[in-house]
C-alpha cells in the first residue's frame, strides 16, 4: 500500500533565491521524497515549499529543511508583510493517501520534538496536532510575531512552547508544527463585470460570515477578461465538498441572473475531491476509486 | 515514469476451475505483474483474466499464461457458446499509462512471435497489430472457428498465420494476438419501465447503426427496479468520450420525456475517461492531470 504525506513548510525567506534553493535541496536529498513546488514571495519575504513522500521520508526531509533554514535565516532584521515567528515559520503535515490525520499528528509531534531537541528551537503544535484548543488556530500562536514572542515566551507561562526551551532561538526564533487537511485553492469565474456580485456570493458562502464550514472566499474583478471571480481556499473538502460549494455558487449566481463561466484549480488537488464532480456529472452509482486502473499502482 | 499495460487474455476453459487457477497463477508469478480479475463463464466455456504491469512484465506473464493454457487445454472436444480458435483464444495488449498504442503493437508482435516459436501455435495479429486491413476485426479471424480453421489454415493461403506453422497446434489450435484501446463497460439507467425507449436510444447511439464511433449499445429492462438500461461497451473513449455519450443519451431521453437516473461503470476505467466528467461538471479550465496529488506517484 502506497502512502503519501504532503508537507508544506513556510520559510521566512522570500528574497535570497540561493537560500530557498539550498533549503529545497536539503529536502529533496531525502530518498523517496519529491519536491512538487517552491514559491518565493519577495513582498512577504517568505517562501512555501511543497513536497510529498511516505511518513519516514517526509519526517526526515522536514527536519533537514528545518536544519538548513535555522542555519541560513536570521530573524533579526527580517522584514516582510506576512506575520511570522521563525525561520521555519509553519510546518504542516497533510494526509493524502493511506495515512490518517492521527498519523500526521504523530508525525508533527515527533518532528516537532526533534526540531526542539536537536536545533534548540522552541516548537508550538497547531491545528489537529495542538495540545490546547486555543492553539489550534495559527493567528493565536503568531500573536505579537517574532518580536513580541521574544519577550512573551520568557515571561508569559501561557506562551510556553510544547517542545524545547522557553526562549527563542537567537536567530531562528520559534517554529509552529502541525497537521491539517489538504488545502484546495479554487476560483470560480462568473459571467458579469459587476464585482459586487462576486463579493456578495463570497460573503454568503464563507465560514467566517456564517456560510459553509471550511470555506474561505473573496470576490475579485478580472477586469481584463470582463469577468468576476469568487476565489476560495477550501480548508477541508471532506467537511464541505467542491460539489456543495459549486452548487451554492451556481444557485446564488442564478438569483443574480449570472452564470458560472469556468472554474480553476490552482496547484494541487487530491483525487477524491475532483472525482466527486465526475460522480455528480455521470450520476455514478456504486463507483469505487479502485475501479480507476491507475489506482492499482498504489496497492 | 510508471507505465501500465493492461492485458486481457481469453482462454477456452470456463468449467475446470483448477485449470483457470493454474493459468492465473502462472501469470501472477511474474514479478511486478498484478492480476486484477479472473472471470469464468461455464456456458461460454471460457475465462477472461485481467492483469497489469510494465511492458516487460506483461510480455513475460502473457507468455507464461499461454504456455500453461497450451499445456492444459485440449480444443478437441471443447464445446461452448462463444466463438473460438484456440486454447489461448485472444490476447490483447492495452495501453493505459506511459505507453502508446504503437508500444502495445510492438508487444503483441514480439509475444505473438514467441508463442509461435516456442509453443508451435500459429498466431494471427488483430486490431492495431494487424498486418492486413481484413485482419483488424476479430470475427474475420474467427471465421469457421477452431474446427473450420483446422482445414482452412492448411488449404487457404489467405488464412496463413502471421507467425508459426500453417497448421493448428494439435491440442491448442491457434491464437489471436493484438493491441487495442481500453474497453469501458458502462450502463446508463433511465427512469421509465418502457424498454422500447432504451432500445431506441441504444440503436440511435451505437456505431453499427450509424451512431457514435466506438460505441456498442443495447437496451434492457431492469424489471425488479422499474427502470430500463442502455448497456454499453465503449471501445475507444478517446474517439467518443463518456461525456459525449452521456449528453447524447440525456438529450434522446429528454425527447421521450424520460430522465437519466444513474449510471454505473462495470469493472475498470482509466482515470482520464472518468475525469472528463469532473472537468465538465466543474467547467474546469486549464486543468492538468498532474495537478492530482496522487498522480505524482507515477512520475
Amino acid at each position: 500500500m502506497a502512502e503519501i504525506v504532503e508537507c508544506v513548510p513556510n520559510f521566512s525567506e522570500g528574497r535570497r533565491k540561493e537560500v530557498v534553493d539550498e533549503i529545497a535541496k536539503s529536502i529533496a536529498s531525502v530518498s523517496g521524497v519529491r519536491v512538487l513546488d517552491a514559491e518565493m514571495d519577495p513582498d512577504h519575504n517568505r517562501s512555501v515549499i511543497t513536497f510529498i513522500g511516505d511518513r519516514a521520508g517526509v519526517a526526515e526531509a522536514a527536519f533537514q529543511g528545518a536544519r538548513t533554514a535555522v542555519a541560513r535565516i536570521d530573524m533579526n532584521g527580517h522584514r516582510g508583510a506576512h506575520p511570522r515567528v521563525g525561520a521555519l515559520d509553519v510546518l504542516p503535515f497533510v494526509p493524502i493517501l493511506g495515512v490518517t490525520m492521527d498519523d500526521c499528528v504523530a508525525l508533527a509531534r515527533s518532528v516537532g520534538k526533534r526540531i526542539a531537541d536537536e536545533l534548540q528551537v522552541p516548537v508550538y503544535l497547531y491545528e489537529a496536532a495542538a495540545t490546547r484548543p486555543d492553539r489550534r488556530a495559527l493567528p493565536n500562536l503568531r500573536r505579537g510575531e517574532y518580536e513580541g514572542l521574544k519577550v512573551a515566551i520568557e515571561k508569559d507561562p501561557d506562551r510556553k512552547p510544547d517542545f524545547g526551551p522557553s526562549r527563542l532561538h537567537p536567530t531562528a526564533g520559534a517554529c509552529i508544527v502541525g497537521a491539517r487537511p489538504v488545502l484546495i485553492a479554487w476560483n470560480v469565474n462568473l459571467g458579469t463585470k459587476d464585482v459586487a456580485i462576486a463579493k456578495r456570493i463570497a460573503k454568503a458562502i464563507r465560514e467566517s460570515d456564517g456560510g459553509l464550514p471550511a470555506v474561505r472566499a473573496k470576490g475579485f474583478e478580472l477586469a481584463d477578461r470582463g469577468l468576476v471571480q469568487v476565489s476560495m481556499n477550501m480548508t477541508d473538502y471532506q467537511r464541505t465538498s467542491l460539489v456543495q460549494v459549486f452548487e451554492a455558487i451556481r444557485s446564488l449566481a442564478a438569483k443574480e441572473g449570472v452564470e458560472i463561466i469556468e472554474s480553476e484549480i490552482i496547484g494541487l488537488v487530491p483525487l477524491d475531491a475532483i472525482l466527486a464532480g465526475a460522480t455528480q456529472y455521470f450520476k455514478l452509482a456504486r463507483f469505487h476509486r479502485e475501479q480507476i486502473l491507475e489506482t492499482r499502482l498504489w496497492d
